[in-house]
């Protein structure tokens, strides 16, 4: 009966889909049954399916629809919450192959966008025309723009430019029924009705697909110049950082390693950082005298009591810098078995008391947890790291994890700055937004999606 | 009976707010029937209401959703587009007593205010701490912020700045039913659930009243210094805008002037504009060295063909240049008997079209129709001037202002830049968005307020 409803569905999906966007060897399509997250459920999906067009996406969804069978829409898979993780039985849309950019248009700074279109793709071609995309995640030479969207990324730019949601002017989504609405405008400004294009963002692919999107850009600024601050606590580096932010410098990235984050760099690159050191800071401006913004904001940092102010000479040394904070999740993930990577946001005057209670959490657990920041934005990545195939260690992580979240909301923080929710943190955001906020977000979801076919299980 | 029902009401509220919360008294309630709109319906309310805590206006939503009656939220009026005016029977819930700024915090460059508290005080306020509050309606000294909220006003600010949407971080909404919700967030960042702050955005009172809210600040940027450049047409400055924005340049401000605008201001305030030129462009930089970038600039001016480019000397000379953009729709408004405001945005790069457009809409008609435009944003704001004792030139009005909202649609356009829709616009608001935009749009509607008493008639 399973079998032949599953046949069904891909007779069903292959109606209006070129064959080979339709894959059905299990082997295949249990490659598709999540993202990196950890501690996620993932399903068996029944079928994936690779649209190229608008066409193909309505066609799919006009099919689940009818059959009544939960849609997953996934891009690069790169997501920290297990957001496009399968369900059982469900069709995993995968929308890499729409990967066109439709149009960049330098006189009105918009771009045009198919959902699969890589992030770094995007930036590089329209860097090509003087143009700069700033929403720049960790993952931007895989993840895609529409993953982006779906699920509200940041990035090391947020501190200046703000995250994805930004960015997004207008959208072409298909509904759970098939149909095409077009939200949002070509234009710099516009307030004809409700702000439709800004609730798509972030909402993890649980109210519509997006198919196409206009995307604002911004002239290229200047190269960035980036200086390294040493700290001998993480007390006097969140003390710079609001002094910093305090002064009304802008800085076009601000971010703080904790000593477990710098060493586990090391580690791996064998980059030279200062060991001894308890936090770093890194700084960075793309103004028009960079050297003269870094001088001042060195000075706060000395101030605050940096042992050391190191400017980059040039924009090779500086890239040198960031790309020692890059590699900040991934050498972390190195040291243990696996992690747990938090994203909570507190408002930036709390970020001394948010690291100073990650540290309580990471000794009452007896864990490793090592912080990197976007210090500008009150944003931490706690990564927790432990042994998987220990199942105590394995509790203490989640329950670890579960605390970093507790602190941030008695902070008066989020649980997530930009990874989003998912399936990893559905519990608490009913904590964070308490219970009329998540019946008013129901009724949205209801609303867009009333036979709750859209990505199933997350969010809520 | 309705007397009678009047009187239960006015009870009812009475319960539960000051004696001096209530206003009955019909010569005075009248005062409060519509904002600054031309050619919108208005009723006659029941009751003003004027709470100073969000425990008075839940009582009034209580009140409103056990008797079924309709509440019209205001500011102070100042919109132009009706999205203020009282229906028949309405309790008209005015929220210009709530007018505290309740935290200005420079760390994380918030304020939190309730929505009474008028743009301009805000805008000293924080000045005053080093931080800037953007928005900048032209209407600044009186509108508050919760009208601004309302209808996602934007000003000269915002080609390089954004409009209102890109400031409020969060809210506190009373709903419907008089509960208390929160939404958004303190922090820099965050993608905890749908982003509900956006959705009230510009959503005219609509879902909800908001009643407090947290903004988002930016540091005190350097003085702006500014330039005039006169062009013999309105192509020469629109080719000229378009350079600019290719150019990669990021103006704090970049306005147009029409002939008709720039005569307009010298009748009234005789600024001494040169009356010769087609159109005038004024642009400003708040930059390290906005001298150096007004040079670059005005080169681009000259290149496009203006006749004279002349910049300010200082802070004081450009502020003359700015209060002859400012009067301009005050002048407009003078030259006529009754104007209509019209508020489209199209792509900046079909300015000229739109521009053009007008001008053949104005001959068709007859009529005087002067346009300042948010150049930089290719927001025009076209104002037709007429007699409105006579009744053909109000139909032909009329026709005119309808015709310049078809053209701005057909240049991939929208109705409403900053103004919003109201009732103004509401059957425009259908044609932006079509049949499946619409029918999500009061989907959306539905959920927040089942019994239709929030500011009926309005949007839709």
């Amino acid at each position: 009966m399973e079998a032949l409803q599953a046949g069904e569905l891909t007779e069903r999906l292959r109606a209006g889909l070129p064959y080979d966007a339709v894959l059905t060897d299990p082997d295949i399509t249990a490659a598709y049954a999540n993202d990196m997250a950890s501690f996620c459920e993932a399903g068996v999906p029944a079928v994936v399916v690779m649209p190229r067009t608008v066409e193909h996406v309505q066609h799919v969804m006009r099919t689940a629809t009818e059959l009544q069978v939960p849609v997953v829409p996934q891009g690069a898979r790169t997501g920290l919450s297990g957001a496009a993780n399968a369900s059982d039985g469900c069709i995993v849309l995968s929308l890499v192959r729409m990967d066109r950019i439709l149009e960049i248009d330098p006189v009105n700074r918009i771009a045009v966008v198919e959902p699969g279109v890589v992030n770094a793709v995007l930036s590089r071609a329209v860097a090509e025309k003087g143009l700069y995309y700033p929403p720049d995640p960790s993952s931007w030479e895989e993840c895609t723009i529409g993953g982006n969207i779906g699920t509200g990324s940041g990035g090391l730019c947020c501190v200046k430019y703000g995250v994805t949601a930004e960015y997004v002017l207008g959208l072409d989504v298909v509904l759970a029924d098939g149909r095409l609405m077009h939200t949002g405008r070509r234009t710099a400004k516009g307030v004809a009705g409700y702000d439709l294009t800004r609730l798509f963002v972030g909402s993890e692919g649980s109210l519509g697909i997006v198919v196409r999107a206009v995307l604002a850009l911004k002239p290229t600024p200047p190269p960035q110049l980036a200086l390294v601050a040493e700290f001998p606590s993480t007390a006097t580096a969140c003390t710079a950082v609001c002094a910093i932010m305090e002064g009304g410098h802008v800085p076009s990235l601000l971010e703080l390693m904790d000593r477990t984050t710098i060493r586990a760099v090391n580690d791996m690159a064998n980059m030279g950082l200062p060991e001894t050191t308890e936090a770093l800071l890194l700084a960075a401006f793309d103004t028009a005298d960079p050297a003269a913004d870094l001088a001042a904001l060195g000075k706060l940092c000395t101030v605050a009591g940096a042992t050391a102010v190191v400017p980059a000479e040039d924009a090779t040394e500086s890239e040198m810098l960031l790309q020692a904070r890059r590699l900040s999740l991934t050498a972390l993930e190195r040291m243990g078995g696996t992690t747990m990577i938090d994203d909570v946001a507190v408002p930036r005057s709390e970020l001394g008391a948010m690291l100073d209670g990650v540290a309580a959490i990471a000794a009452k657990y007896g864990l490793t947890i090592g912080v990197c920041a976007h210090a500008g934005d009150g944003n931490t990545h706690p990564v927790v790291c432990f042994d998987s195939s220990d199942p105590d260690e394995s509790r203490r992580a989640r329950e670890s994890f579960d605390e970093i979240m507790e602190l941030g909301l008695r902070l008066g923080g989020t649980i997530t700055g930009e990874h989003g929710v998912g399936v990893l943190k559905k519990e608490w955001l009913a904590r964070e937004l308490g219970p009329v906020g998540v019946e008013m977000q129901r009724a949205i979801k209801s609303a867009f999606d009333p036979l709750g076919i859209l990505n199933p299980g997350k969010l809520f």
